[in-house]
């Protein structure tokens, strides 16, 4: 498959300690596929200056988008904008568009737009603001690296707002089957015919409803018909 | 903190197309802190064996254990015990006392224990068998890497097999205070106190319940008088 690739970086040492359960990961997967961009690679790091600049830099090395979710709130522990400047060498100051946005936001609510919120108006040197409707604070794109909320409607706010703006590929397709075997019955013939087509990506997952063993098979790619072929041969060799 | 460090490495073209949520990150997550293990790195990468081979050797090398969850199957998707061979530089075989095992179950069950099913007795040289009560087929710990199924109940059963035999460290306490302010307010009295508590871990994470801006604040650490005085300070500055 020829479609764009992304990787996506998690920053937050509360999805690592167990204390907040991520649904970015899943809500962005999803966009993507939808948009013919294949996630092949997911990170999640702490609220580390060294750890997040690393991987930045590996991942907007290896893919065409990476997409960040935490870490750009007005609080001591959000340095997820200064590391993304880190990462690409470039200075990061307080940008007068987004303390505009700001200051207009924080006079109507009637809220004082303080140093610690002024905090979020900083924004590396060359980046493009990504519009945020829910609580204004930008995200920022830079490079290849589009940087976002990790509060999960203002994620999914942000990634409205970018995808735009993505050069995507042809929606990657996906068809299921669902059998009434386990996945030892039908490895076999499953793995035969995944052989035969090799631009397609076909997976199997088991699971086991009022103790009877069954399993999804999968089928994946950008060719309609192709996907169809392989459907059909797939149903046939598993009749319900 | 000197506790154990640990990653993870999800394998599994079903997280990263969208179809599945992973749940065996939050799991992990919560049994590593109760254990005084900190868990500081994530990844999920597609079922494709170059990128296993790449992620396994770049995380075992970093930390004091690896975990990795998915593609030990019977299908031809599934490809974790090759890599992780290959990681090691180790041959794979059907090892005997593995096939024993899954002879036996097969057996109680009436099923065939077939080419498939036997390919989940493919353990790298060197391994030891991970217990898996829920369906058998085992899992295996290579060096600091232990390699378990991803559906969740078996994933979470090889945990608790592994588990005792992991080397933890104190307990990582955390308290929390729920404070009915936004971020913005309280982040300059927050930063300062966290700033004064070097080796605790202060986090803050903003919510709207009923059109209201509140935030959870959160202190963690391994000293719980440290957690204490600290924790004891901080409703002092935001009395409810």
């Amino acid at each position: 498959m020829t479609n764009p690739t992304a990787a996506m970086l998690v920053i937050g040492d509360e999805i690592l300690s167990g204390r907040t359960r991520d649904s970015n990961m899943h809500y962005l997967a999803g966009e993507l596929t939808r948009l013919g961009i294949r996630l092949l690679e997911v990170r999640v790091v702490a609220d580390d200056h060294p750890a997040i600049v690393a991987a930045v830099n590996a991942l907007r090395a290896g893919h065409d988008h990476v997409f960040t979710s935490g870490g750009i709130g007005p609080t001591h522990d959000d340095i997820t904008a200064d590391a993304i400047a880190a990462a690409f060498g470039v200075p990061i100051t307080h940008r007068a568009d987004a303390m505009a946005l700001m200051q207009a936001h924080y006079d109507r609510s009637g809220q004082p737009f303080n140093e610690a919120r002024q905090r979020m108006a900083r924004i590396p040197d060359g980046a493009v603001l990504i519009d945020n409707p829910v609580s204004t604070a930008p995200g920022f794109s830079l490079g290849n690296v589009h940087v976002m909320a990790g509060v999960p409607n203002i994620f999914q706010a942000m990634v409205a707002s970018v995808a735009p703006k993505l050069t995507g590929g042809a929606p990657l397709l996906s068809q299921s089957l669902r059998v009434n075997r386990g996945e030892g019955d039908i490895a076999m013939a499953f793995g035969a015919l995944a052989a035969e087509y090799p631009d397609l990506s076909m997976g199997s997952y088991p699971f086991i409803q009022n103790g009877a063993h069954g399993t999804n098979l999968v089928i994946r790619g950008t060719d309609a018909a192709q996907v169809g072929e392989a459907m059909t041969r797939l149903a046939a060799l598993f009749p319900a």
